[in-house]
């Protein structure tokens, strides 16, 4: 018998090794990169696709919560279609991001924002690749191929990796205590999976998700978004807990599941609170969190790293989703594992 | 009988006897910012939620493709809850809008910027709200009052106001004959509505439907996502073409009708192109835009202001699809016109 998502499972099961190692070179990458200037830089900008660009999302939170950067998410289009050059870019820290380190646009504005005098910070898992030819400091994830098509442990590595690259930035830096639980923690979160079974028993009629969270988290809420749409070819949405107040929520009303990921950070509350207040209504939500209102747990630590253990819960609630309704999430139809855009 | 979405079709209908009293003031505008200094700003950040911060990706695309500037999309939640201050802002030109000039965090979030040394801009509905206030340079839209919760004139109204504050950056303007054709060209969008009423019965029965657009196109697929789903309770997605392509195109393997939207600008290949590849493969995929290849004609125009036309039809697809529906989307269930988030 098949079993559907092996490949899948096998490499999420690799992340608490793959966060280990990140985790124990975490401060020396902060120092390398402060050697090369990255904490006189005027802002990040980030590049990068798919779950590459969501993993920027702890990055681009952490370089405005704890540095007060500026954060840009560069549009490839502005430089390829419209002829742009990044020269604007010049006094800023370029985290460009590719699991394969392959993907042209990336790799090609990589280039262009270097010769513009960005310092440009490479986080691929092949030191071998374009990308990490064209940065200034490469960060070679060293997490072991990824042959699902569906990103995990490469994704999880990213968030460390591009942490460390805000942390460059300035500001507090998160603590040697906290790193070194990390991989202890994320073993504890794959070890645990009965709950998020049964959710993705409960989810499996659903045609559509709303995935929600605000601060570190909504980057868990929009990879895990993606990770549904990619694996179980639900319509998951991830959103800001915020923006989802402003309009979405009717989709609430309308019948459409919520998740909401909440750790123990000051914008989390709010996360907590729609999800209570929905369950109130009536509504069907659910929260993957911290602390005694969760469905689905998760353990206590800093807000950045809560990102990355809500994340391994969404590509659980993926990988639950796709074996109830019957489909291999090894074998996403449509979908490449480098795909080329202009 | 109830007519469903009456207030909605009424204020939509509108629109261009507004576009042409904003795009007779174009220039004006242009020249008061950069009188104000605003050709010398470093980068266009900007502060918005909901359909304010769709309509904002217009001036965000316009700033980077037009002038080279930086952007940022400001999260509050860093300043809120985690107590950063916006120094790092102090050069820039902060673009905040809100229709009622009332939501709390973007006016504190405003204030803060000001108070730091941006030179602020607040595009409101009413001249007498905090946030008119809070600006430099409040431009006031004056397209009436909008009674309808899902927001329609002022969408459009704030993206035509925020292309002038992107185009005071720097780098070409929308050129005089354009902003001219634009309110005659949005007539005869609102006056040719049989196509949009036939795909949106089509559509009244998905769960789920994908939007997608690049470039400027990408705010119309944001805004007509949001629109789809707060009047009609579907929940559609919006992406920018490139990143649909990067995993998210598993949900049209997976039967999500995919509508695209596309101008006549150097980004819109990509999304004919997808469309049609699409077609090619059995799956349900229509096209909104110029050409002949259109399932909904969009007239010929600038990029920029393709976006605007192409968030018309958003509307309207999302106003016939309701009705297909019978739902009003005069009244969704769970919003209001306010939101407070902290």
């Amino acid at each position: 018998m098949t079993v559907l998502g092996r490949q899948m499972s096998q490499e999420m099961d690799e992340q608490p090794d793959a966060l280990a190692r990140i985790a124990g070179r975490f401060d020396s990458f902060v120092q390398e990169l402060r050697r090369h200037g990255a904490d006189s830089r005027h802002g990040l900008a980030v590049l990068a696709r798919g779950s590459s660009d969501n993993a920027a999302r702890v990055a681009a939170y952490a370089a405005q919560a704890r540095s007060g950067a500026p954060v840009s998410f560069l549009t490839p289009s502005v430089y390829t279609a419209y002829g742009q050059s990044p020269e604007a870019y010049a006094s800023w820290l370029v985290l460009a991001l590719s699991q394969s380190g392959r993907t042209p646009e990336i790799v090609d504005l990589a280039v262009s924002c270097r010769e513009a005098g960005a310092l440009v910070i490479g986080v691929t898992n092949d030191g071998d690749s374009p990308l990490a030819a064209a940065s200034d400091v490469p960060v070679v994830l060293g997490v072991g191929e990824e042959k699902a098509v569906p990103a995990t442990k490469t994704v999880t590595a990213q968030m460390l990796a591009g942490l460390a690259v805000a942390n460059a930035l300035g500001g507090p830096r998160v603590a040697a205590v906290e790193l070194d639980a990390l991989a202890g923690q994320a073993r504890q979160v794959l070890d645990d999976g009965d709950a998020v079974q049964a959710l993705g028993m409960e989810l499996a009629a659903s045609g559509a998700l709303a995935l929600v969270g605000r601060g570190f988290c909504d980057a868990a809420a929009f990879e895990s978004a993606l990770k549904l749409q990619e694996t179980a070819g639900i319509a998951a949405h991830g959103f800001s807990t915020a923006d989802f107040r402003h309009g979405p929520v009717h989709l609430a009303h309308a019948g459409v599941p919520v998740i909401g990921f909440a750790g123990d950070g000051p914008a989390d509350d709010d996360t907590r609170d729609l999800i209570g207040s929905l369950r109130t209504d009536g509504r069907l939500a659910r929260l993957v969190g911290s602390g005694e209102e969760a469905d689905i747990g998760l353990p206590t630590t800093t807000p950045e790293l809560t990102a990355i253990l809500a994340t391994i819960r969404g590509q659980q609630l993926a990988l639950a989703v796709s074996r109830a309704r019957g489909v291999d999430p090894d074998q996403p139809e449509g979908l490449s594992k480098v795909t080329p855009t202009v």
